[in-house]
């Protein structure tokens, strides 16, 4: 078997899963997303199948708008765990699998964040992820004393910057500080301990970090960006990147594209790990898989479903959901509404055939087949150069999980796609990308 | 027995201990506070003992100052782990004991502190608890894009506001705004979600908070201030507050200060519990307790001595530790200096015996004696109406809470004045503070 087409799967938990709907199905438990127990099953179950890492995405407020009115009071998106506290007490009842959450740089500081997660690092044994962001968003803005999200170009400027803070914390204390000689009083060498002193543009942070270096050297470094920027910042950076791609075609290029970036930075191809999202409808038959899907989505209230497109086609209460999508008055002003019509048009899509196709995957990419199909799919995806790996984004958990590890595992062990035993301890160790040198390690040549 | 009698108790349990020496106990493992298990071991045998709750002090950075050289890298306060992360992961591993941290409202926003604590609140059953502090390092500032710590006005203005909005983001979501009704498509009751709005001097937050409401209702809030402005949030908000008297006397009148400044608020006297903190040295015999004092007081470092005294009386190396404390050259400026001198005068303290008086307990009140002696005091200082329980900050983990437990534990139970089982589910349970009404269902008149 190829090493080369041994794929790393990543679970996303956050919700009740990634559909809209998730909560209405006949099996969910609606109050989960607030359960810890929930999660705990789920981390387990994906422990147990070896799963490279549960991830949870995260924004700092509700941000479902209720537009139009009465879309609010019938998302499950509302009320959660916040994921930094869910990860944690999730630690101490795994042992091998990743913790990822996301975190975001426009909201934080990175003294925070440089000290949680180097402690859930050193709680959970070498098993932390940050998942790299900005926020974009009003309703976050509003919850942190502005009127306004700050424009792209700050928040990435202020992101990249956030990121390198961070990292220079992590590498305040070298791998052999701590001496702890009871008999001279030495608790720590001074000459490992190193103040950082960043004065930057959008930071001032002195350090040092006051959590010794953890089991990974550093948290495993994850980036989702797409544009210009957020790709500067992974190839600097980033050791997972979750992408978005909806066809191989554009993944492959955006995976070319993303780690042919990474010689300049002196990053070697295969220590960053390109995992696109991809939620999956999955029968023993392509029927069984098409009943479910269809089931989800007969549970999307309109209101939902109207409200993802709202923002772009405007209020279409007034129309006939079977019936086509209407041009905005006007006409469509952003590209993403252009993209949406276009979208319509090309399969002739009517109103509630258009929003299911976001409803049913929270905006991602969507697949509904047998577990022969899905993977084949996925093995196309590896072999034309176009993903390292899934980020599995199930539309009702625990369920979506549970038919993954019974129906689609079987298929990709077959095929040697995947593990049976977790390779390492930690996070990185399973992942294949190396651990960091610490760079004042580096500087004094030991 | 007289329920009055009855005592709370919570654990202090940052780093290895506070004393200032205890990573050199030949008991201790000197890597501890960074090592979830020995936390792990404490929480446990704390909540076997029944304790109210463990908590976790709290500094944004490495306070300790390299004063005069060679001193910080002497000390075991400078490595750890992060308190929410810590709790978090206690949490799943207990199920009774109330978990309480300190975050600052200098360097952190409401709507963090609010979703990361109600969040610990769900995962825990209702064991969370956040001691509201300001921070008045300039180590802290420097991590925080700041040259100097802000004054105390602004700090405890910026406070008082905090703790407000925190409370009222807690009030987003009534007890009964969860509908989960899959029939009719609605998850929730629109009714009962509310925006706060808050538009303050220092912060700017609309909300709602996207964590439903809590079990604790809210979880239970903590002060320690001794300030005009700090005994004021303690008054409106704190249901437990750590005090720090170093005698009974001035105890008794920080204590009926401080209840008495309730009915005001519309508070009952007892739905406030104050608990001086207290810094053991437990033996069979006196002369067994005193042993165990002298031991680890020999094992200070003059450096890290002399860093005590340092911030007051200036650099004393030069002094013969045995001798007399010198005046500081111009005499005393700040009343803590005169407050030093006047101590080491009364007693006719040597340095080193002045900054051992320090270095014991982290600047607390310590107490040295028999099981007999220590409940005799506790019992004294609550028959004054001084206290209502205490926090007990042993001086070496866990060693300290092993000899509380073994030696002093029996001895309360015996006059009446501690639990032998957990009378409810919550900390707030425990603690005999009631459930807080959220404001809106009051204003409903529900």
């Amino acid at each position: 078997m190829a090493a080369r087409r041994q794929i790393r799967l990543g679970l996303s938990m956050r919700y009740l899963g990634y559909h809209a709907a998730a909560w209405r199905h006949p099996l969910a438990d609606p109050g989960a997303a607030s359960n810890y127990r929930h999660f705990l099953y789920i981390a387990q179950a994906a422990e147990a199948a070896k799963f490279d890492m549960v991830f949870l995405a995260d924004g700092i407020g509700i941000r479902t708008k209720d537009e139009p009115p009465g879309a609010l009071c019938r998302s499950h998106q509302t009320a959660e765990l916040e994921p930094l506290t869910l990860l944690s007490a999730l630690a101490p009842m795994t042992s091998r699998i990743g913790l990822v959450s996301t975190a975001s740089t426009t909201y934080n500081e990175p003294f925070h964040i440089a000290r949680k997660w180097a402690s859930l690092d050193h709680i959970s044994g070498g098993r932390a992820g940050w998942n790299i962001v900005t926020s974009w968003s009003q309703a976050e803005a509003w919850n942190f004393n502005r009127d306004e999200h700050l424009d792209y170009e700050t928040r990435y400027d202020r992101a990249a910057e956030f990121v390198e803070v961070v990292k220079g914390l992590w590498d305040s204390w070298e791998a052999d500080a701590m001496l702890h000689d009871k008999e001279s009083g030495l608790f720590f060498n001074p000459d490992r301990l190193h103040v950082l002193n960043h004065k930057g543009t959008h930071f001032k942070v002195r350090g040092p970090l006051s959590v010794k270096r953890t089991p990974q050297g550093r948290p495993i470094l994850v980036q989702a960006g797409a544009s210009e920027q957020g790709l500067e910042i992974a190839a600097r950076s980033a050791e997972v990147v979750y992408s978005a791609s909806h066809d191989v075609d554009s993944a492959r290029d955006y995976y070319q594209n993303l780690k042919s970036r990474l010689a300049k930075h002196g990053r070697d191809w295969d220590h960053m790990k390109i995992m696109p999202g991809i939620t999956l409808f999955i029968g023993r038959t392509e029927a069984e898989a098409r009943e479910k899907y269809d089931l989800l989505n007969a549970l999307v209230a309109p209101e939902i479903g109207l409200s993802y497109l709202y923002g772009q086609l405007g209020d279409l209460r007034g129309h006939d959901l079977d019936g086509p999508v209407p041009d905005p008055p006007g006409g469509p002003v952003k590209s993403i509404a252009k993209n949406l019509l276009a979208l319509a048009r090309k399969d002739n899509l009517t109103i509630r055939q258009l929003y299911t196709t976001i409803a049913a995957g929270f905006g991602g990419r969507i697949l509904v087949g047998t577990p022969e199909q899905i993977v084949d799919d996925m093995e196309a995806w590896v072999e034309a150069g176009a993903a390292d790996g899934f980020n599995i984004c199930p539309p009702v958990l625990p369920l979506g999980l549970d038919e993954f590890v019974e129906l689609v595992m079987p298929e990709l062990r077959r095929r040697g796609m995947f593990r049976t035993e977790y390779e390492g301890a930690t996070l990185r160790e399973n992942l294949g990308v190396p651990m960091p040198p610490n760079r004042h390690t580096t500087a004094r040549g030991a």
